[in-house]
């Protein structure tokens, strides 16, 4: 059976935190289901359109194996204020599996309370919210601590996809 | 040395033609130049913008290992216009380097003139072009014909990505 990994998006991600992962994965052999607000198409900040394969309130965390979140301001800004999307996040991390956020994105995990005490990185102009929400921050391409694997920007992108296919090549 | 793979691209690129390919040879480990009609920042159909490493006419087919060739149909419907852009095709062709082209990119082949008598595939408003061109035309996400690997659309990324990957890890 081929192994899912969740995505969850809204207007305004950045469009290659979205795309690079979404299509890498699919390259490495796994389903990817983009998961939306509703199913209604969404655009990136520079206007690459996607429609989610799901709604958020149709999304079973145990359908998956881990979940990656892009970043671009606007969109973590948005799901963050959605209980439904931290209660799918903090129900992967529970489970152990995969948790990548790249970007803004960690305002998610901030969120959703699953970052006392683990190293991670984010994009610069969030880094205190990631200190005060508990993180040893790393100023580094990519930080992987356990189940939680983070990196910067579009620049990291390969670093990025590079640790998530590894850690996934691992689990069973 | 870090082998060196070659993109060349002009306004309306399609973003992910470009970017997935460019990204994913960097994870790879190769270097990438984006090689441009001039310096200047270009933007994709959907507007991601990117600065091209060198103009054309500073660029040397001697310093690549292959080509790739993003779509879009704008892109390679002006890039076709330039002999600098041809010549640097014909030249890693004949040096028999990994030429790769998805979409209309296809176009910028004809009007090199290499597609005499080659397996190939295009996207489907330009199969008439690729077969007038003598190419043996085939609907396959991919298609490979020594050193010409081909695919159609946005899509076919991943089997796109996967094959030039491939291809590339063969030569020494």
């Amino acid at each position: 059976m081929v192994k899912k990994v969740a995505m969850i998006a809204t207007n305004g991600y950045e469009d290659l935190e979205l795309h690079y992962p979404r299509i890498r994965l699919i390259e490495a052999g796994y389903e990817v289901d983009l998961i939306g607000l509703s199913e209604d198409i969404i655009k990136g900040k520079h206007g690459y359109p996607i429609k989610p394969d799901l709604a958020m309130d149709d999304a079973n965390p145990n359908d998956y194996i881990g979940l990656v979140l892009p970043g671009g301001a606007s969109n973590p800004d948005h799901l963050r204020r959605y209980d439904s999307v931290l209660n799918f996040v903090k129900s992967i991390n529970e489970s152990k599996k995969l948790i990548a956020a790249i970007c803004h994105a960690g305002w998610v995990l901030i969120s959703a309370r699953i970052l006392e005490g683990k190293a991670a990185t984010s994009y610069f102009a969030i880094k205190d919210d990631m200190i005060n929400a508990g993180v040893l921050f790393k100023d580094e391409a990519v930080v992987i601590d356990d189940n939680l694997i983070t990196s910067r920007s579009p620049e990291d992108l390969p670093a990025f996809m590079k640790a998530i296919i590894e850690y996934l090549k691992k689990i069973k």
